[in-house]
């Protein structure tokens, strides 16, 4: 039922990025403190929380650990690839160099780097979309708390690294680093459940950490520790995971995750050392590695300060250009190329154009330099330079990404003329606009650096440039400062990095959104920001629900259940539970049920009748819950009789007794004296689904029908089609999320009305 | 009526750690949304929001710029003093080392250095005593909630200043660090309020910030630029910010912080820079400046990394050890030297100490080393050694302890020989153990840093343990990598000092706490911890809570609301509203009234009665609070006529309508057919104090009556004399603080009731 927001939009209505995509779930953020937790909390005893803890810093451990040893395959696999290749292309021109004919090296080159693409992009698009691209805008969504489907699978995992070494090693202008946070999201998603779904092997470990909220701090420890792995940053990785993502942080949280993300560049570190026979140096803390700066290089002066913000200024600008551009490449890939043999057609024809544009580059470029002794260039080309020379152009085109970066940035002044470097700048920022968001895995971080090192180079200020196009592009602030002070090695440049990276936001931000905020709206994910906007907290909350409430009693006919559940129309994950005795108590909220709670029960048959015949059944545990999360199934898989749909089920040990309530909002003046009754007390002709009085009542208590004030999020439309999203005004305030699965991002609800909104006058 | 903690508890009750002090109140983190609010939301432009986010980013400059030129302050000043005082003392020594009678010089540097502790001694203590210490535990409290008494006042950091320079310049074994963070926080808390309460001077600006929750952040940007001046060290600062402090943190407040942080070290380095005349150079980041490494010096192989975990756990061993002498010293010093005049000697004592021990180190040393050309060393001493050499001890002993410690760094191997360390670690350790806790102003990063710098020396591995020494001293963690990384200027040892950190941390907790957890302990401040204790979520409210609720109605008598406010017995901060119609709705929650408005409505006589005449007079608004803020009179300064006690207040204007509330826990089985009453339901005798037929009620709803599950924090133990803490097990849970004023931190409630517990049965 779940069905694949990428491939399938276009055949259901036209895409419109205004609209917010219903296929996304929002997760649990919240714990349901019900009978059967205070009971497994009574039962443990204080060794059970210690060792609890301590299984979570051996998750963080070996999340480390898998993350480090992933990186390592995805470099060793992409240098040997990638040296194949080159080395037979090199050997091919050389041999055509001077007889003629380097069309045949061309082609060659052309149809090398095509079938590596095709390779990844037939896997991307046939077996796992969601692998395409980077990947961190998805772990953005899903450390948001959005359930972004299938992101955090094995599956996912395995076709993103294959994805990205076939990129890589196809000669795109992408980098390996933006999906090594993806992969790291999923070895910690996986580690941490103790079992692979996919593979139907459970290892019966780590069952405590089985839902949402466990599982999302585990997640923010993984994507930390995928940053550290891609740029040697441990702690750009911890803030990484805190600016971009984890909705909830505290103390632990941070340290554990600053663990994980030194275990994953140790683990990198150690392996690369010992697979290049450099054992005593542990010198590659990261996949990108910029090599080591010449102290005199990095100092700056008081009158270069203007300099830098020029530079993120220039960077702010073509930052915006560029994603702009991808921006109506997105739209118009929406829109006509859907397809997947289209998809892999067009990721095919940028590898071939990629490969001609920097086959002409280094043809038609005449920049010889003299060959240095200490083979610092690993397949330098002659081509039609003197014996003992080389092409320049080559060392940036005919070579892996990271490789062309660390040239640019080490390579003494003079190496490149400014033709050169005008050229590279211009035609591989084109390029990699075009390529980010085709069907392959890839990244998007070397690429920016590469051409802010291109043009930094113009202005010798390399380090500044690319943090100023990178910024300009993925708008990160401080973790990004602090990923590249790790990366190049060196704390002095962190204030003009500072500098830049300010810059480089408010320019662009002036122009269009940052690339992976581009990316969630175009993917209409319902991603709720930090802030809720301002003037918000005059709406409430009864302007933004829908209603009636569905909602069932604490002693509910199974029959009923299964017809709510069953129903499309309010296909709501989380449902009120409510006092259904006669009198006064009539219609009070006494607690909150999901949707998965519900199903888990219906599976088990927990119907008060069989109370006697589950004498001899064992009490439904917690553990019944964990053992279904997370892909609980669907209603229509659950199979009740006829006899059975007349049996009672009684909700009140596994429903949440404290749900978040939002009061209602009492009437000031005038005049205070005649009670408690606001302007968003029901009056309307609402009723309760069982035919209650509902408009009658005038007891204004925490029950289904009292709203107080909410914030509608900024993307919140009033549309068809919409995830509806409120944001309480207040962080950490109540709120009652009826019919809906609750998201508490601070506090935040994501409330998912079954149509438009009706309110009451 | 706010009595002073420190010199107050001695007076009145045996000293007691285990209880927590009733003199602390709680700020109050949690925005009042009430009708005032609104209001003037509503009547705000978005002009006026886009204004008061410049307004933020703004005040976060003015406050790294004027935390840096403080840190510039300390150390122009420190350095001058004590070259004063080192080249008197140092021509007398060269005076009489021939002649002989070296007690003068002795007596001579035993009274200067008196002299200065003095001065730092007595205004510290006839002034301000919470200037005392580093203020890193005040500046902790603060941020986790608690009103630390006059800790972020003018007078406060006028005292710390000058308090520091006495102490640094009077030769304690003290940093200038650690006073930074608690400067930069008072900053920070100044220049956000837009006016200074002790000069009597409002420039009439800022005024929107003028709340608990916008001051916090502006402090935690201040504590962070603080930390970024004194180590040079921006990202650490935001580390520390969030890692000691901040309980609450969004994207948006990270990004100011460390744009905070940046001016602060940038603003230090420009100064510096220019007193010095290095205005090119740039390269004083920080209070403490490591000096550059060399590139080989911070190579790390493999086979040390067992080498780093055993120094880490020596470090965590001393640092216990440290930690344990000093909670002795603390515990002694609270019992019998509590007297200012006993305070001082103390202080001058141990400076008087500190100096003999000092002067017969060097004069006992033969450690005599050749003198260099660079005159690296500041003041030389050749005492008995030949000529063109130099006493080795005094380039420890004879220096400022930041000198000490680049002189430890940087020396090059054989520069003193094993016994001059030995020593000197022994001294060193226990003088710093007894001068932590003086009545002065001081911090123990540096000392501790010196004695970790001085074992390190033994085996050749000085970052790492000056980074056990000082971890296993405080137990911070990334935040302290992340200092000490940007500190010393290189990326390669985090990895290892993680390793210390984290090793030291482990050793050290083993045995006693943090020095900083110790001391906030010993001042009984009621801190609430990251996490409520495991197996927490049985315990309701109710069993912690006391009774009877003091509750006002919406509209009440003036003489009632007197009387509450100025009963001791129940000296609440916040008070529940309800409503006092008769039938059903009566007794029904309906909002929460702070003390602190109450005040502000008593004294500008907002009495329902006067509405007519105050259709002359201006409607009060939220300005009126905001001027009151933070000192808002006690009660016993409002004055009340006989004929206005008996009129009325409407308190639903300026009630937060939607405060924290809990439901009520309904009843499970059996019956759940009777109804929705729970094992917290009011059966008891308890009436409301207008003998309202309280117990009879029998709608659970959400009012003063209901209760949900809350955790009960470590730290709250059933006795006389205790602020009573309780933590609702789940954060952003809902909660109803009665009788309390609220502090969330994360949801988390501070209930402070008058008297001991009260359950009913």
């Amino acid at each position: 039922e779940m069905q694949d927001p990428v491939r399938s939009r276009p055949k259901e209505i036209p895409h419109n990025e205004k609209l917010l995509s219903l296929k996304y779930e929002s997760l649990d953020y919240d714990n349901s403190e019900n009978q059967l937790f205070l009971e497994e909390e009574r039962r443990m005893s204080h060794m059970g929380f210690r060792c609890l803890e301590i299984s979570r810093w051996v998750i963080c451990g070996l999340i480390g650990v898998f993350t480090g040893l992933i990186a390592c395959f995805i470099d060793i696999v992409v240098e040997k690839l990638a040296g194949v290749k080159y080395s037979v292309v090199k050997k091919n021109i050389e041999m055509f160099t001077e007889v003629g004919g380097l069309s045949i090296s061309l082609l060659l080159w052309v149809v090398l780097n095509s079938a590596f693409v095709m390779v990844g992009a037939i896997i991307v698009t046939c077996f796992e979309p969601i692998a395409a691209g980077s990947g961190i805008p998805q772990i953005k969504c899903y450390l948001n708390g959005v359930k972004v489907p299938r992101v955090v699978r094995l599956k996912t995992l395995v076709v993103k690294v294959c994805g990205v070494i076939c990129s890589v090693a196809g000669g795109l202008a992408v980098g390996k680093e933006g999906p090594m946070i993806h992969s790291g999201a999923v070895v910690a998603a996986g580690v941490s459940q103790g079992r692979s779904t996919s593979l139907k092997k459970d290892f019966k470990i780590f069952e405590y950490f089985r839902r949402d909220t466990e599982k999302r701090d585990f997640v923010s420890a993984g994507a930390a520790a995928g940053v550290s792995a891609a740029f040697g940053a441990p702690v750009g990785g911890v803030l990484f995971s805190l600016e971009e993502g984890a909705s909830f942080w505290n103390q632990m949280l941070t340290w554990r995750i600053f663990f994980a993300s030194m275990i994953s560049t140790f683990t990198l570190n150690l392996v690369l050392s010992v697979y290049h026979n450099k054992t005593t140096e542990l010198s590659s803390p990261g996949l990108i590695n910029f090599g080591t700066f010449d102290l005199e290089c990095v100092q700056y002066s008081l009158y270069e300060i203007p300099l830098f913000i020029c530079m993120g200024a220039i960077g702010g600008l073509l930052g915006a250009l560029f994603n702009l551009l991808n921006y109506w490449l997105t739209i118009f890939r929406i829109r006509y190329v859907h397809r997947p043999c289209l998809q892999v057609m067009e990721a095919m024809m940028v590898a071939a154009v990629t490969a001609s544009v920097s086959f002409a580059m280094i043809y038609l470029s005449n920049d010889c330099k003299p060959l240095k002794m200490d083979n610092s260039e690993e397949y330098p080309l002659q081509l039609f330079c003197a014996d003992g020379e080389y092409n320049a152009m080559a060392t940036t085109f005919f070579n892996t990404p990271e490789r062309s970066v660390r040239s640019l940035f080490h390579n003494p002044r003079g190496t490149y003329n400014l033709l050169t470097l005008g050229f590279f700048t211009l035609t591989y920022f084109f390029l990699a606009c075009w390529t980010y968001g085709l069907m392959v895995s890839a990244g998007v971080f070397i690429p920016s650096l590469l051409i802010g090192a291109a043009w930094g180079r113009l202005f010798a200020l390399l380090t500044v440039c690319s943090a100023a196009q990178l910024g300009g592009i993925v708008r990160m602030t401080l973790s990004l400062t602090v990923i590249l002070v790790e990366a190049t090695g060196n704390v002095t440049y962190g204030f003009p990095i500072m500098l830049v990276l300010m810059t480089a936001k408010i320019v662009g931000d002036y122009f269009i959104e940052g690339l992976y905020d581009i990316h969630i709206k175009l993917q209409s994910v319902p991603f709720l920001h930090w802030e809720a906007p301002a003037t918000s907290h005059w709406l409430t909350a009864r302007e933004v629900m829908s209603s009636p409430v569905t909602c069932f009693n604490q002693l509910e006919k199974v029959g009923t259940i299964m017809d709510f559940l069953s129903n499309t129309a309010t296909n709501h994950n989380g449902f009120p539970v409510i006092v259904q005795a006669s009198g006064e108590q009539s219609g009070k909220l006494c607690g909150l049920i999901l949707r998965s709670q519900l199903i888990v029960l219906l599976k088990h048959k927990v119907f008060v009748e069989r109370a006697h015949s589950r004498l001899h059944q064992r009490k439904l545990q917690l553990k019944d819950f964990r053992d279904a999360y997370p892909r609980f199934p669907p209603i229509q898989s659950i199979h009740v009789s006829q006899d059975e749909r007349e049996c009672m089920m009684d909700l009140s040990e596994f429903m949440n007794p404290t749900p978040y309530t939002v009061p209602q909002v009492c009437t000031s003046t005038p005049p205070p004296l005649k009670g408690c009754r606001g302007p968003g007390d029901p009056e309307g002709p609402g009723t309760l689904p069982h035919g209650q009085a509902w408009a009658r009542r005038t007891t204004p208590g925490p029950d289904v029908s009292s709203w107080t004030r909410f914030a509608r999020s900024p993307s919140a439309r009033p549309c068809r089609d919409t995830a509806q999203h409120v944001t309480p005004a207040r962080r950490g305030s109540t709120a009652q999320a009826l019919g809906s699965s609750e998201r508490s991002k601070r506090g935040r609800q994501n409330v998912r009305p079954a149509k438009a909104q009706e309110d009451r006058p």
